[in-house]
């Protein structure tokens, strides 16, 4: 039997991948303490609305701390049981029972296993998600004062791992930056659908209460603080799912980064790097070698995440009142999937937040192709003042003798009457300014640093 | 090379699994039409802010009909030129020359590929989506109406794929509503982030408009009708991924209904049935059977789409301004995931609104376990008397004896004096009406139809 | 931080999603004893190869015991280290320095991380892989056992999950057993590609071991009775990936098992029922029932499964000699798999060492559609002597009277003159014995049963 | 409804990312064709064992050419009976009655949709099988020649995209290639599972053909040449499923060597190159750039094919005899599966055979790090004479000294007299060749070559 000291690789591989504060609301104590807090604001609201006797509720609320529980004798007897939920009700009901026999026959009253697990679920997804939302809010911080600080810090930019034109560093952190901000308003749209109650007794009509069903269910959600929705929704598992796919997404976005930084990091680019912690990102054979560690698990994390929300939604999948198997296939997925979704989201923001750029290898790596990335520069000014296309020709011959003659764009160009006589030397010379031919970089920049929730 | 006349065998298999309205909107001719879209729009878009001359955007607008185009050509084109924009705009450019060779240097003028590409998406999407919220309103009206009509129709609450307690047939679609109603305004809410245009030039600066990129976006966005968004979104793929996710629950949902429905239909339980169509599900060898041919349909959709979803997911960490893999494992995915997802949608929302409900078959399932499925009920009602405890003692006691003996729990009760002397005969037979112990279904369908958009 | 006393919920859900066995394989401890392993198997190979100095082997081989390592603190180490080698082998140096410093110099000699966290790994797998071989051949027993037992028990077969025609369900488990060989050879043959050892030093070329290089790779390959696979293997992640997709064939083909159970134990149809042990399936609200828990984990593991080989399929693309991400998502990802399939597998070798099979359902659900079923029977006989066309319809014809009239076929049969001159009464009593009408059944039991590995 | 004539942006996308001579096996009418073939061999088989007229096959047999059926109809069709099998077989029984009415009732006799359609699929696969073993033969034999070639050709060995230490090129493509011969190992193991007959009829027991069942089905298994398994598979599905899964694994394996050599094509690293085809990788805006074409392609494969394998898997999980969903969910799945990965398979082959090799960017490349790639090999080397950990210091502060200082490596030790008293000039110079220091790389070249097959 799996020894709950020691299992699945969690205390090696957690630090790594997880949210470390994110760490603490996916214990198996905390989901049991979720549970348990749905078992006593049950048994509040049935006496406050009359449905058990007042005097159950206390003795009832007062078993409800999961340090009072064993977590392998639970997960032993939740083997055969089939859920977690059966065995700590017996569990609670024992320990209410041995102090007041009267009070031990109200626990759990009405409700059914799954009220009790996707309530205490809910319950530790609001938690996560506080300190996802905070995190995000550091993340978008960060990538602002980093857009705004390089606003005009030109780099090459780069398509197919080519290069292609110059940007500034600034739009790219601003392009970063943008996404971040779509994934702050989706949070802040699904947690209206998400934070609700899950009451509805054995087949979800709430008929063990007889006519007080709703009643109860108002004063239970109420004493929870989360929404009461229309039905209950043991087959309707969107709700969860849907911050499943949402932190995906997020993840797919914190994924692009940290590929953007590992490549920008490569010791053949050597632009930007993630700050060096102690002993952080060090080679056990190289000392001369720094490497992306936090990118590496943000990339881990971008390589499962998808694979987690995809068991998701195939578990969607479930069978009439109460399914079998997709419901039990959430239990470990949806906790991994938030934890390494918040731990990509933390390692990114500690990596954005202590970014090393190096502006002045961005300067010189625009010069690797020894101005060609200027060409296109070059041949709008010209066309200006001889058309379009006998611009591009001129331009473009004088490429090809750079590239043959392996000399510099700009000084082949110097020697060349026929485009000279069209432009003067400084003029020239201000065409292979990269930063002169970054369009509406700058403007783009501001336009999302105007959108940004602060 | 692949002949477009006959490929990839969706001929034989779309029309089973593809909303039919929606396969128009994802045809090779429909891709390249998205793109003619842009690049019409594009030119008059120069035109009117003074970027490129007046007299050119019409010459280049009257090229843009998809029509024109020879799709295996392009096709094979692509295949060197590595996408479809590449090889549409030289044959664009081409077909103005041969009319007007001035206009002809103007066409794509500032633009990349991948602006033509990703606008000519969103406008394919916007007509997706069109076509989707339509079969949703009706799919939800169906729903609705059967909610109403079988707000009173008792039938067997199953979970674990066993008889549980009894619900009634309106319950169970109000739950289906329920999850519909979510969908919808999940669709509403991420229209807004996903109707933009893509427009930012070779490197997302529109360096090659000097300073009129804003201006020429602008004017771009409105003639299309989209919104402008902050930043190019060339390497942040969570705009299109963000609709990909949604689909994929909303088929989890509509996967759920469809299972619910195929189980519903099994020749031992017989309680519900897909319309029989002409030739609808026969069988090659039996012809007593009546197979759920739109309940298979959707299920595959279900089972395939959240690994499309997944690909997408996946497929979202690019490298720089523009990536390589990623960005292309979107093209085939992401219309095969509309299209399955919009044809389950189709079915679920004919089958529903032609679902054939057998009721007696529904409350005669009731009695399948001998009155057992009303244990509960019993000893609810008799607790109210004796004690909880007591009672549950007692019917407890009279379950046992019922199944030992194969006999009605009914009878077996009614030879209970223990239990009679606090029962009267017709109380008792009451107490197996199993309408009378749905708690508050019929409240939790109005809850539901409260809000539901029209 | 992560306790690793209590965490990723896996106290509660491991014993039931897991096999127990198993579980032992894959906790923290066991991935640090399968490195250590390495480090002591390596140190021997050196010193007997003349690398190390002979005196160096004994002090770092008695330091290479997993008890003596706090995995807490390494799992903090690694969060900055980037693995859980590097840390693990800087506690082994400590420790071994503390005793004997001059052989500390040698711990890890001329090996990288990767070499021993690859080689602990397929060590840890070796492992795995002998309780599974185990539960297979058990589980291959029971399956023969019961078609062996059933050969000639009648049932309903199911397709669209609608009633068929008679099989056996001896042929049922014969279908079960027939894949589950498959499974059994594809894992024999992948072993040989699987249990080879991982060394390559820090690029794959053993270059701090100058020219000795591959013979201390052959002395350590011995050590660890592993095979010495033509190259390191670092970056080409097939090897490992392939396990995971064995499994999760096997896994798909347990999940069928599954379902088909959970099917035939609905209330609704009660032929064959998983075992029940002491409080297994019981339900918190509703005494009556027996949930299918086995089922349930096993088709959890069917859901998860298949997401969990994507990753790793999905991690393949690894940079270079050694990537970044692809490499680091396999770490909890194959553990989590392998664990979840062998606890599926040991589910269903438990289940159908088991089931109860209820033989009086099996044959009156054979007549819940009053003889239909049988109807191709009666046609094909009485084909013999009319003509298949004519005997076809006049079936036809009887059957929709049967329907029409809610009457048993055989009644409606034998008041038809028609038929009855080419049918005598026994006859027609015969031809609704559904096991006359199971064709080759029985022979292609004992085609499978010859083909079964002992 | 789609037309067949264009559909699925398939004519745009399919050359770019399907194997070209693969679009022919997995077309519209490849399919029928597989069905078609299906059934006139049932029909001669039928014959030769006496069930059905001698007459009767060759009137068949003649209808059995896909191209007398008309796709869009049958498409139309399938969409209502539930698959293409039940249209097809009603098409070709009214072609052959047209012609033989007596024939005619013969059609498909004893067999059920599955059994066209398996077999067909069985028949198409085979054909795709064909093609990729060629290819990957292919690929095979262009590795070897690369390794061969560039067996001496050294270059920067790169872990966490950080330089490491020296390699060759001649290793790196040992290592591609003995993951190939992987590859083909496992599809040649995985043939002779997959290559076989269906043929169960209605339930799997052939119970139409009395006792004849077996006879005709391993008369039918020799017509067309595949083996006939011990039982029919209709909801078995690992047989075609592990195809999925081995392809995935090879397209894993393709898309880390597209990966390496898109990171080796970057601009900044420059150190091979796709061969450039006429039109290939071209840029629309930017005409110095040459883009990864055929890496993109075989990434966006990579990122896809896990996702479809994942879905096949998922799929398993079939009911009883014949499933609902599960089934289906393979048609489009798994011919998108094989094209994808016969296409990537395609491209690196031809990518690998003309694949361009900067010898000289990679040599100097090799000096990035002004030598400190070299320190481990001077560590080493000045070890044996003064002791490891002696010289591991003082060539540690050389190196930071060279760091510091912006001079390269060898200068600063040249200097360094501590050093240079135990150091010829030399000796110093021939340290700093990165082909003395790559281990045994030679001998795994020898080692992979010595075990690939012809």
């Amino acid at each position: 039997m799996t020894t709950p000291t020691d299992s699945v690789q969690s205390g090696l591989f957690g630090p790594l991948f997880h949210g470390s504060a994110m760490a603490a609301v996916f214990t198996d104590r905390a989901h049991l303490q979720g549970m348990l807090d749905f078992e006593a604001a049950l048994a509040r609201a049935e006496a406050r609305t009359g449905v058990i006797p007042a005097a159950a509720a206390a003795p009832i609320a007062m078993q409800c701390d999961a340090s009072l529980y064993d977590i392998a004798e639970l997960g032993a007897a939740a083997a055969t049981a089939g859920n977690s939920a059966i065995p700590l009700v017996k569990a609670l009901t024992a320990r209410v029972a041995a102090r007041d026999k009267a009070a031990a026959g109200f626990v759990h009253w009405g409700a059914t296993s799954q009220d009790a697990m996707d309530t205490g679920l809910v319950l530790q997804l609001r938690a996560a998600l506080a300190l996802i939302e905070a995190d995000l809010s550091g993340l978008s911080a960060a990538l602002a004062a980093l857009a705004t600080k390089h606003r005009q810090t030109p780099m090459v930019g780069r398509t197919w791992l080519q290069h292609a034109l110059p940007i500034t560093f600034g739009l790219k952190a601003a392009g970063w930056l943008d996404a971040i901000e779509r994934h702050r308003e989706r949070i802040a749209e699904l947690k209206l659908r998400l934070l609700v109650l899950q009451f509805g007794g054995a087949a979800g009509t709430l008929a063990a209460l007889g006519d007080k069903g709703l009643v109860v269910a108002e004063a239970l959600a109420a004493d929870l603080k989360l929404t009461l929705p229309a039905t209950p929704w043991h087959g309707a598992r969107d709700r969860v799912v849907e911050l499943g796919t949402a932190l995906a997404l997020l993840t797919g976005s914190l994924g692009k980064m940290a590929r953007d930084i590992a490549l920008l990091m490569q010791t053949d680019v050597g632009e930007a790097f993630e700050p060096a912690g102690a002993g952080r990102g060090g080679s056990s054979t190289m000392p001369h070698k720094r490497n992306p560690v936090a990118c590496a698990a943000v990339l881990a994390a971008a390589t499962r995440v998808p694979h987690l929300a995809g068991s998701l939604l195939a578990g969607m999948v479930q069978e009439h009142e109460r399914g079998l198997g997709g419901w039990h296939a959430e239990w470990s997925t949806l906790p991994e999937l938030v934890q390494l979704s918040a731990g990509a989201l933390a390692h990114m923001a500690e990596t954005i937040g202590d970014l090393e750029v190096d502006a002045a290898r961005m300067r010189s790596n625009l010069d690797a192709t020894k101005g060609l990335i200027m060409a296109e520069a070059v041949s709008m000014a010209l066309g200006t003042q001889i058309g379009k296309q006998a611009a591009h020709h001129l331009v473009e011959a004088a490429s090809k003798r750079a590239v043959a003659e392996k000399r510099h764009l700009r000084d082949v160009l110097s020697e060349d009457t026929a485009i000279m006589q069209h432009l003067k030397r400084d003029e020239l010379e201000k065409l292979f300014d990269p930063l002169a031919y970054t369009g509406v970089a700058t403007d783009l920049i501001d336009r999302v640093l105007a959108v940004r929730r602060n």
